[in-house]
Order: structure tokens, then sequence, then C-alpha cells
């Protein structure tokens, strides 16, 4: 495996994201196992990955026969295999015809997120087949959903929804409390978590007391409070939670450490490229491997001067006979700079600097693993074992059930 | 053409990319003829637009035989069309089989840029066909290449080249004054440009009287200084530079328009985008359109508290009976913040927010069209007469001639 590991290695001419797949399937395995332990359903989110091999290890792995995406032509994409799918983004009324193509013959359980009265009037006067209906909520965050305080404006889209329920069946209440994304310790998470739990909890008691006999279901997901947030505190949530559904988790990435959600060795992907120059003077190297793959997400850190530096990237050492793995963090080597194709890497021991060499390969771990892998667009991955994973090609988007592809 | 450029509107239904081919031709005319009048040959940077039919506008209009690119797999893509290709990227040795079958009919005149003895004799040892060699220049910008005044290096590579050019013939000096970029005037930007000629006219000064016999050009290019020096300045470098290879002035964006290179009467593209929710007590809209379209690049703008608040583009008017055109910058109308898919758009008066409903497209400037244009992957780009301009496919890359395509 090792000699065939090298030859493949050398075969990495351009950026190339390497995919751990044990991290990965170690991350799968830990959220399955934290959900059966909460008593809550895992419905994945797959925009991270955007791969039809990843999702059928997620299926092996752990059973699951559900997922969330973030586009229909993801769900048209996953959906040979997974037949039970939620679109975890305001439902966008000008894709109707797409909607009506994917569930006309009833094998797709598509669910969409809705949060205006005008978005459901316009599915209830358009659709052609059965959708399930989540409102989305928002519970702090301020992206997007009604405030989860305004009752009368979620019982508007409600009524509105129940007025005509034909093809529109009402799923129940869907968040997403991306302010996660704003901690930085576990405690600082769980208050997020707890207090999403509690805006969550009168919600429910509010349309649990006004119809006494709706069905529905809560959905939360986001990475730093999945990972962080235990079994039990989950389940101690007044039995509130149905369903979770973080995405990140299966690759993670430096900002997830950063926040706390997981450690360095839980990170599944990083980016091998080729380095092309070397600046010796300011103990520099140049790598290819640029905005174009990394994505420009950055993260901030406070300098030796109290000033903010943006950090693309943070390099990782070279394992010796596997060097399609890698190892540990190299304190302070971070990319500090992504133009189209360059990055820039800050090398600071010069023996650091003086164990790479132009042509060799230097391998960094994303800011955003979501972000980058998206960037890298259909080259995929390739796994530790030489494997190479593939991802939702332009091609498979261009035949997506919206011929017209506008 | 408007009624059916209003269906064609019609059928938009997920972000995409509008061209205004007119603002576009006319941004590639007004550089080939400032060019012409310095006597300067244009080499336009292609990786702004990585589409065939955009090279072939040029071609019709400038009558242009030469280009540059920043990659192998995009130099392949437009080899089809033209046969005098620079990768401005210092070269990656390890695509050394690449640049051979690229090569190897002699067919294409390819341009490589090298900074260091080890990637040159890497070249002089692997190379089976004859490549062009532009020893990279940094006049400043600080990300890579050999500081101009660094003559011994900067002789070292030289000698290095001279040592054996069987395949490697020395064609000059190329630099990408890129620090122009964080000027914010015209004066910043032609005084960025006064201090790379004088650094360059050293540096030929040098190497002239050591080398008398040595022809070597001068290449300069960004987008900036091409933009704003005029033909006259140009032709008064003392003769000194030869080509100019700006990129980006094809489709500009908001950050040229903010460093000063352009109005935003020249951006030739804007993102249309469908509005999915609408948040009346904050005014703000939630378009489909994110960092999977946008990119994450982002300008900084003072906020009204003297905080530095981050802008990822910005909206333009609806123009009536063109929808595949827009109009006028809407005053403080921006997109504050990107995630995955979503767009959080600011709006400051209630005329405007009053003005769009869910359903609705909203036109978005990027900040960076080079990203933007990327982040769109081979969806390419809609002319505002509804022709469908393509952008080079994975497909294209996938079989480019490094077929393992690593």
């Amino acid at each position: 495996m090792s000699s065939s590991s090298e030859e493949i290695s050398r075969e990495i001419t351009t950026p190339t994201l390497l995919l751990d797949k044990e991290r990965c399937l170690a991350n799968i395995r830990r959220m399955n196992e934290k959900a059966i332990a909460a008593g809550i359903k895992l419905r994945p989110h797959c925009k991270t990955h955007v791969s039809l091999a990843i999702a059928k290890w997620m299926q092996q792995e752990t059973g699951i026969q559900q997922i969330t995406v973030s586009s229909l032509s993801m769900a048209h994409y996953f959906s040979s295999a997974i037949h039970d799918i939620t679109v975890a983004f305001p439902v966008n009324i000008r894709e109707v015809d797409t909607i009506n193509r994917m569930v006309s013959d009833g094998k797709l359980q598509l669910n969409l997120l809705v949060e205006n009265v005008e978005a459901v009037e316009y599915l209830q006067r358009h659709l052609q087949g059965q959708v399930g209906l989540f409102i989305k909520i928002d519970v702090g965050y301020g992206r997007t959903g009604i405030p989860s305080q305004d009752f009368e404006r979620v019982d508007r889209v409600l009524q509105c929804i129940l007025t005509d329920s034909t093809l529109t069946n009402f799923k129940g209440f869907l968040t997403h409390a991306g302010h996660s994304y704003d901690c930085r310790t576990a405690d600082e998470i769980r208050s997020v978590h707890l207090s999403s739990v509690e805006l969550l909890s009168e919600l429910q008691q509010y349309f649990r007391r006004k119809y006494p006999i709706l069905q529905f279901e809560i959905s939360i997901g986001d990475t730093p409070t999945c990972s962080v947030v235990t079994a039990d505190e989950l389940r101690n949530s007044g039995n509130l939670i149905h369903e979770m559904r973080p995405g990140n988790f299966v690759f993670y990435d430096i900002e997830q450490v950063t926040i706390g959600s997981c450690s360095y060795q839980d990170v599944a992907v990083a980016m091998a490229c080729p380095i092309v120059a070397r600046h010796q003077e300011r103990r520099e190297l140049v790598l290819y491997g640029g905005g174009v793959h990394f994505s420009k997400d950055r993260l901030y850190e406070m300098d030796g001067n109290g000033k903010e530096k943006p950090i693309f990237g943070r390099a990782v050492r070279f394992v010796r006979g596997s060097p399609l793995k890698w190892g540990a963090v190299i304190p302070g080597m971070h990319l500090r700079s992504c133009s189209h194709e360059h990055g820039i890497v800050v090398v600071p021991s010069e023996e650091d600097f003086g164990a790479y060499q132009v042509g060799d390969l230097l391998r960094i771990l994303p800011v955003h693993s979501c972000m980058t892998a998206d960037a890298m667009k259909s080259k995929g991955y390739l796994t530790c074992d030489g494997e190479r994973i593939s991802r939702m090609t332009d091609y498979e988007v261009s035949n997506h059930p919206n011929h017209g592809y506008l």
C-alpha cells in the first residue's frame, strides 16, 4: 500500500484535495452514535461533500435513509440513492417546474422550507406533486427564517399551509443556529444550544396549545452544536428535537477547530499543493493553490502587534512513507494570502523552511471545507489509499431536471 | 428582442451571471486602442473569463493572436484557437509531462515563468520541446518573483537559462504590480506604475550592459495600471515596456471601481439572483446567491460608527423592458454577507425595499469578477441578448493533456 501511495503521490501535479477516509468514517460514526444515544434522527447535510460515494459510506456506516442538501440540483443528484431529502434553503419559487419534475412520480420525499405566505400560496397554485414543508425559524442567527418569538408571523404561514394541504404536508419547524459559528468555547456553544432549545420549546408549546391535533417535528442542525452538545444534553431537551442536520462534521476544518467543535486530528481533508517558489529572505513558500482551490474564506488571528491578520489555511507535516496522509499542524506555518492560483505560506522556523523544496508537495488544512470542496469542482477527492472520490459534476448539474439550466 | 429577453429572464431560476456584451467589447476595444497608441503588444489575461467564445470576441475586435493564462489546463483549453500563450504563474515542475505533451508538435508557442535555478535546471533535464521563459520579477507587490533590485539572483537564473538554451528560449522579464490593488486614486496607481518603470528600467540597463547582444522583452500587467495609465504615459516609459497583460478589464467589478480603474458603467457582469425571503423588520432581502456563486471575496467599507464592514456585492437597478440588462447602483443596497447559498442584502430605503418581492430577480455586481466567474463553474454567462456563453468545463479540464488529472 505504501509504495503504491508513493506512486500516486508522485502523480499529483496540481492542487488535490486529500481525504482521510478513516477520519471521515470516524466522524460519521461518532455523530451517528450520538444521534442514536439521544434518540434523534440524523439527517446529515450533504452540501459539504456533494458526493454520492460519501453518501453511500454514510448509508453503509449508519443505515441512514434521509439527508439534507442546499439546492434542487443536489437533491436530484443524490436522489438516485436516497429518497428522503430536505432542501434546507428557503424555497425558490422560480424553480417550481424543477420541483414538479422531481416529485411527479411520487418516489422522492422532498421537503422544502417556507417562511412567507407568498411562497406557500405560490406552491399551492403550482405544485403538481406532494412535498413536505418545514417553516424556517430564526433562533438568533439573524440570517433568515421567521424570528422564533414572532408566533403571529409563524402562525400566518402555518395557517396558509393548512388552508390547502392537498400537496403541501406540514412537517414542522426547522432552524439553523448559525450563530454557534461565532463561539470559541464549548460552553459558548452549549449556551447557544440552550437558548435555541428554550426558544423552540416556547414555540412548540404555543403551537401544541393552538393546534392540539397537529403533529410536527423540530429539526436543528449546525455542526458546532451537534458536535459539542452531548447525547444526554440533547435527550434532556424535553423530547423537543426530532432530528439534527450537521453537515461540515464529515470533514471538519480549521474554522471548526477554532470554534471548538473538533480537534485537528478530526479534520479529514487537506489540500496537497505543489511548491513553485521559495523566498528565503522573508521565509515564505509560494504554492500552486489559491482562491480558486481554497475559496477565499478566512479566519482572523491576532499577530504580535495586536492587529488582526487573515489566515487561509494551515500547513501540516508530511508523513514519511504515507504521502497521501498528513501529520500534525506545523506551528505558525499558515497560508497568509490567496490570489487566483497563488498561495503564500509563512514559515516561522528556519528548519521547517529548509525542509521544503521547489517541486515538493505541501499539505494545507482548509479554513472552510465546504467552500474548499466546492471550489475544487468535480475534481473531487483523493483518499489516503489512492481512491478517487467523485463529486457532483457540471455534467450532472446541467442534466438535472431543470433542463434549461438557468 | 425585448420580448424574447423577457422570456429568457423568466427562465432564469437559479443564480445566473449576466454578461453585457456591449460593455465587454467596449472594454476590450478601449484597452486595445491604448496598447496600439502606446506601441505595446496586448496579451490579455484570460483567467477572468476562461471562455473560448470571449477569446474569439477579442480576436475579432483586436486581431490579437497572443494571450495570458494562469494554468496549463487553461492553456490547453485556449490552444485550439490561440497559439501563443504565456502561463503567468511560476512554472510548476510537477507538470513537466503535461508541458511536454503540449509542446511536442511544435505548434504552440508556450511561455513559462521561472524565478529559481532549480526549476530551470529541472526543465532543462526534462523538456522534450521548445518553450519560452520569462524571469518573474517582483517590483514591490511581495507575492512572488525575484526582487527587481536583486540583480545577482536574477543573473543566476538568467545564466542558468543561457547555459543550455536548446529548448528554453529566454524571452525577458515579466512582472505583475499587484500592489496597485491597494490604490484608491488614479494618482496612487500612477505612482505604482512610475516606481515599477524605474525599477524595470534599472534592471534593463544592468542586463543590457552585462549581455549587450541579448534580446529581451519586458512584460507588465495588472488591470489598475493598464486601465489608468494613459497611452502617452506608457509610450513615454523610455520604450521599456513591450507588452501588457491586463485580465480583469474585460468584465471589471466593484473592487476595480473602488481602486479607480473604471466606473460602474464599465462593469460588464452582474449576477441575477432569485429573492427567496424578505425581512421587513430589518429591511433585508435573502437571495439565492451565496459564497458558491459569488466566492467569498469582499471589500471593506466604514460603517456609520467608524467600524469596517464587509461588502460582497452591490445591487443595481432593474431596467424595465430589458431584464437581462441592469441600471445604476442602488445607493447603500449591498450584499452584507454570503454563506454557502444564502446572500443577505441590506436595503436602506423603504421605497427600494417595497420594490422587490419574493420570486423577483435582484441583480448584483460582484466584488471580484475573476473569482465570481470561477465560482459559477461551467454554467458560464448569459448575455443581454439571451446568448449563453460557455466557460471551460470540468469535462475539458479532465480531458486536458494531463490525463491522470491529479
